[in-house]
């Protein structure tokens, strides 16, 4: 039934040959830029310190003067300046004796500890040296890293674009979230707003248009009129019934290069392109909507967005045995038990979203396993 | 000097008492509410699906007048109901076959496999019944989860409200970032912006004040027009020198609990209460300052916004012996390399914001062991 059936790694590799990272840039403040990405190398135009700069609370001296200095052998000089942490190192002083290290007599400075040159000084340049690259390309900006270019004087940063996603939910049984009370055989929209809330949240900047009615002209011009999106996503109407326009829309529009797919849940998916743009079909159930979410749209959006595309995760132990589909790779929701094993959630049925607001993640299962076995340490991959 | 020195550990259990979970709550549309936390056990109103749904494109049947079925010895019924994907199923109807077990001959239905009763249909509340508990009162609210609350219709929700937090950097020597060029002695104000930024992400509101001179009245006087926030946060001045005064003013306005911390980088931190309201001072060096936020106020916020204050890291090898100070809790800086080991960015000096820059994450030894040896599996906390 399914004429483009593929594995499931193969048909994300397909799609990600197709999301290339974006070209556009930017140019932001650097207090706006957090978890952008430097769409050019960072070289510095400062040295970090500007100049000698003290290290600690106490008194600039020339290193020299304090010879042999120990507690019960002071040295008693009198060229001496106080100074902060973080001041200047006047000209013609090399160190600086702390604080709790010398006392003030009068004119003279009694020093108990010898220093030698450059002892409690942050040299000129010696945290960045004016044309240090700084960054690469392609860096995640974080807020270390944005202090450190404020640091420098840096005030705009080149960052690139974030990409965009267009979701356009079919079906016509559908009805706006909370609209309106529904009627025998309705049911609210929902699916869009987990992509959007999931795009934005993996970088993208997300917009869903209003549900499109089971009509083949009418998700056409859906598509036709958002083709300036990086990406779009089309929910619902991909399996292979009457009224499952969508990759029979995309072969005519462009190229479906994937419809069906090895991946439980989330088999009815459709992959194609229109006009250069990427286009994923999700299947109306949300599980499966959110099977293909993870596996399509989060590494095609952090691709584009030249974002890392590893999902948070941690190691744990399975409770209980995990079968899986053999041939497919099943995406298993697991929640976490008070004693720090996971259990899988056994439920037939891509339509119980209820079984995903008890997880807590779920485990990938290879294609050639048949699941895990009790006590096996498997990793989880957190929802976001 | 330090008169109320703390070991790490202990300093950060004495804040968290004192920063307990929010009991605020607001109301927030269901699609606006992501990564908040429920302030209510939720409860369903409605069933989920609130009819008999088709589970699969086929036919409405009565699983009786199919027994026996199988591809060589039909059933021929006349009473059936073509359905789509979704749809109701008709009063007096309990089973669905699928398209592909059955083929329309004029008026009658040729049926080539038996259904028994409720198959391939969704049975109404069999994701959520209506009075089912969906959500526990303290739940993250993530994308799936605020699809399942739309698809139930619940339009509003109720979260507890973010925590504010409120940064104060001081020091006569700060110029804002890029307000104009710095002169000897001076340097830009930048741990304020990696506070405010750090706290937003970590689920607070954050604002950042103008920067105040080393002048006792005027910390003084920005900590009272402040107590409105639920978290201070001061930089700098938190030492043991001359115009370190941030720690002898929380004692007087109020409670300095702890003025010196066991914790490499990052020693010279203060903790106490004003009118209630905790603060937190954070020494100027950058890397120490970052240290703090991590080790204080990460914790600090996720405790008062309810949420898991768990940071993302992954397990990995280390590369080179990790040397840590011994009776401190260290936080060392590790950068990946590409077999996947971690080594440690071994910098000394917590003024080198570079070495943050260079790292992904840092690594925390506790404080009664000298480090790490080299092919250790130690746990890597990312920066995020």
């Amino acid at each position: 039934m399914f004429k483009r059936f593929a594995g499931a790694i193969a048909a994300r590799s397909m799609l990600l040959e197709r999301c290339l990272p974006l070209k556009d840039t930017e140019d932001l403040d650097t207090s706006s830029a957090v978890d952008r990405v430097s769409a050019a190398e960072i070289r510095s135009p400062a040295n970090l310190p500007a100049f000698d700069r003290s290290a600690m609370d106490g008194f600039a001296v020339r290193s020299d003067d304090t010879r042999g200095a120990r507690p019960h052998a002071p040295r008693f000089i009198q060229d001496f300046i106080p100074l902060r942490t973080g001041m200047a190192v006047p000209r013609g002083y090399d160190a600086v004796v702390m604080l709790e290290d010398a006392m003030v007599r009068g004119q003279v400075l009694e020093v108990k500890a010898e220093v030698h040159p450059h002892k409690n000084v942050a040299r000129t340049g010696e945290d960045v040296m004016e044309g240090d690259t700084i960054f690469p390309e392609g860096h995640r900006l974080r807020p270390p890293d944005l202090a450190l270019l404020s640091a420098l004087g840096i005030g705009k940063v080149k960052v690139y674009a974030k990409p965009s996603a267009v979701i356009i939910p079919t079906g016509g049984e559908l009805v706006d979230a909370g609209s309106r009370n529904l009627m025998p055989g309705e049911a609210y929209e929902i699916n869009g707003l987990m992509a959007r809330l999931y795009a934005e949240k993996w970088g993208a900047y997300a917009c869903k248009t209003e549900i499109v009615p089971d009509d083949e002209e009418l998700i056409r011009e859906a598509i036709r009129s958002n083709l300036d999106a990086d990406m779009i996503i089309i929910i619902g109407g991909t399996s292979v019934g009457e009224k499952d326009y969508a990759p029979r829309i995309l072969s005519e529009m462009g190229e479906l290069y994937v419809h069906g797919v090895r991946l439980q849940p989330g088999k009815p998916t459709a992959l194609g392109d229109v006009a250069g743009r990427p286009v994923v079909c999700l299947p109306g159930y949300p599980v499966a909507a959110l099977s293909n979410l993870y596996l399509f749209v989060r590494p095609a959006i952090k691709r584009m967005a030249h974002l890392d595309d590893k999902p948070p995760r941690v190691q744990a132990r399975l409770a209980r045995k995990m079968p899986s589909k053999p041939g497919y790779l099943s995406l298993v929701r697991v929640a976490f038990r008070d004693d720090g094993q996971v259990e899988p959630i056994m439920v037939s049925g891509a339509g119980i979203l209820s079984s995903v607001a008890r997880a807590d993640g779920f485990v990938v299962v290879p294609e050639e396993l048949e699941g895990f076995e009790e006590g096996d340490m498997v990793e989880v991959v957190l929802y976001e």
